[in-house]
């Protein structure tokens, strides 16, 4: 398998450098490099007998159906555009790895249908909209979104049919019923397996997301001639709920809350800050308790704002509830984890991904490999072979009982 | 006494209009609208008998010298420069009620020497550099900045030259030794005089001033696949000290410390943030005092860094000490405003003053007056009527007092 392992990694540093930008590796959704892609996915499947189409949303489906398959086929699946100044794994190493996991099912002469798919957009860099491929995909596309425009003035559906699709067929990239499921492989983008000295994890499920912005509003005084106890100071106050925002996290197990965004005004060293704006994000698995913890720390902001004489106004800007992958699924992937010999680690996402849109639809599961340092949208983002290598073995377990289970 | 008020107000209003800008208030270092004020002063001076001159750095001089009066004069002075888009009384009205109080000892026929010096520069704002008429005033002025240039390109000299001054003698600036002492009126530019429901207040010194920057380096992690365990936030370790900040100002009698300015990279709702620079400003009377708190808060960086396995490195800016008042001069005044049937109220000045570099070189006191909500450097600055009054009641028993003590 190292040899597999090799070579998807080295497909992965060559579609790095099918880049928008020389010496940067950014490829936003249906930009030109993106062809260069289509390309090499495209001569690789149909080397194998795959089926190769790109849909008029830009995703390209590969079919292999060998001769003795049921009417179902599995989907697998992930994305290959990338953040600007990305790193090569993200997204990419999915379909690599499972363009590898492919051929183990033809070398194994399984009967078992397998859809590939490379999506065309996930991250919602080009649009401001994320999951447009496995939108489309799922038939859950908003064709509103055809006249948005990019940062160019370019209206997605011009850039639809400048890449030489057609926006008018995009209902045509919806999946028909024949769907035994989806398996997306994804790098972890965080460092506890790392942390944890762990390979591979199957996910349970994708973390529902409270985003938030707050802004407190004080008086901008003269640090000098303003005494304390005459102050209203809006970072003194942001600065007491940062800190609640990190004790509540760390106190339930699971959560991550995060103020990741914060601009004061006038934000000069000798004026006492007189406004400043935060975003809040909070993650959790359960819907529950992250709605709990939120309403905790809009009550904490109150309180922080209350002391200081301070005003204090939020706005919800995400709901986003958790969507739990399938238990069968992710059940027959950590049995293969366990068949090839690797702990079964379990873990929620913290990041959204495709799996999440298509869980909607359809029995959903995924697998996460390692992220050395936990780095990722970032040109140090790596991997490393024995994880890949360790990817492989499982998805040949992972193939055989599907195959085994469908005959 | 009202009507004299109303003309110092009036006079500043209509100064405010001499400005660089349409619409704001903007009078910098040796611009143009600052040959209409020098117009509209000289006048005013010039039909009191009082001898107008213009010194090389554009400091407006006049000279009051009855017949009777001895060969020590006292010097009254503020500056009529401004911030961008300030107030009207902010230096100006010093200016213009200094000029009552020259009319006041004419009219009580004071065997008093005076001269109104009307700085042309404190605020720092065109070349960087506060205190440029004061500093030429006392000899203190550093001829290298001659070379220093505005936003424009516009050298110190040239800026001179334009103005129709000769920097090349700027030493003839300098006082000689026959001074009697400084007097200084300022709007307190803070909110304690309104807060006490005071008037007026003697200044007792200007605080020392600590500015020192910080920086907080963690690493920039995804805010979703991040557990708290793992991370390594510079903002939640900056919360943790602003908080430390305020708390021990809060603490200590006369002590205010401020974070003012704060940065974050890379400043995004769903990163943790890797970096964050941050200003501190801490003043006290005592610089003992101040300079045991500063390297408290160095300790409390690198307790709340420590924690979070995050870096923390400081730079001092500035180590200003205090500059006392003073004493008999201050009670003078203290004793002037007894006399007027004010309550006597010290305190420190927490911004500076032309009164602090007068004070290295002769007798300095300086006057304070309630500043309206405690706000200056914006065009709401305010000053109320019967505080001016009050000001020209205090303004003719210190003079008679002075005069009475010469005799």
């Amino acid at each position: 398998m190292i040899e597999r392992a090799q070579r998807a990694i080295a497909e992965c540093r060559r579609i790095a450098t099918m880049s928008e930008e020389p010496g940067r590796s950014t490829r936003r959704f249906l930009t030109l490099p993106m062809h260069d892609v289509h390309a090499l996915l495209t001569d690789r499947m149909s080397a194998l007998g795959i089926t190769v189409h790109i849909d008029a949303m830009g995703n390209l489906r590969g079919l292999w159906r060998p001769p003795h398959a049921g009417k179902k086929r599995l989907l697998l699946g992930s994305h290959i555009d990338t953040v600007p100044d990305a790193g090569a794994f993200d997204g990419v190493l999915g379909v690599t790895l499972e363009l590898e996991w492919v051929e183990l099912a033809r070398e194994l002469n399984l009967p078992l249908a397998i859809e590939l798919i490379a999506f065309s957009e996930e991250e919602g860099v080009r649009y401001g909209v994320p999951f447009l491929g496995s939108r489309a995909v799922t038939g859950t596309f908003d064709k509103s979104l055809l006249a948005r425009e990019d940062s160019n003035g370019v209206r997605m559906e011009d850039a639809i049919r400048a890449f030489g699709l057609d926006p008018v067929r995009i209902d045509e990239a919806a999946l028909d019923q024949n769907v035994l499921g989806f398996v997306e492989i994804h790098i972890e983008q965080g460092p506890v397996l790392e942390a944890e000295n762990l390979q591979l994890a199957v996910v349970e499920g994708i973390v529902g997301q409270t985003r938030m912005a707050f802004r407190f509003t004080g008086h901008a005084n003269h640090a000098g001639t303003t005494p304390m106890h005459l102050r209203h100071d809006a970072l003194t106050t942001a600065a007491e709920w940062i800190c609640a925002v990190e004790t509540t996290a760390k106190d339930e197990a699971g959560l991550v809350a995060t103020v990741g965004k914060l601009d004061l005004k006038p934000n000069a060293g000798n004026v006492i800050p007189g406004q400043v704006d935060l975003s809040l994000d909070v993650r959790h698995m359960k819907d529950s308790t992250r709605t709990h913890w939120v309403r905790h720390l809009i009550s904490e902001a109150q309180l922080a704002a209350h002391k200081r004489g301070v005003k204090v106004e939020w706005d919800l800007k995400l709901d986003q509830p958790a969507v739990e992958m399938d238990p069968f699924l992710s059940d027959q992937l950590a049995l293969a984890l366990d068949d090839a010999g690797f702990p079964v680690k379990r873990m929620p996402s913290g990041a959204g991904h495709d799996a999440m849109v298509m869980a909607a639809r359809m029995p959903t599961a995924m697998l996460f490999l390692r992220s050395p340092g936990g780095i990722s949208h970032h040109p140090d983002e790596a991997v490393r072979e024995e994880d890949v290598e360790a990817a492989l073995h499982v998805g040949r377990k992972f193939l055989e009982r599907l195959a085994a289970g469908l005959g």
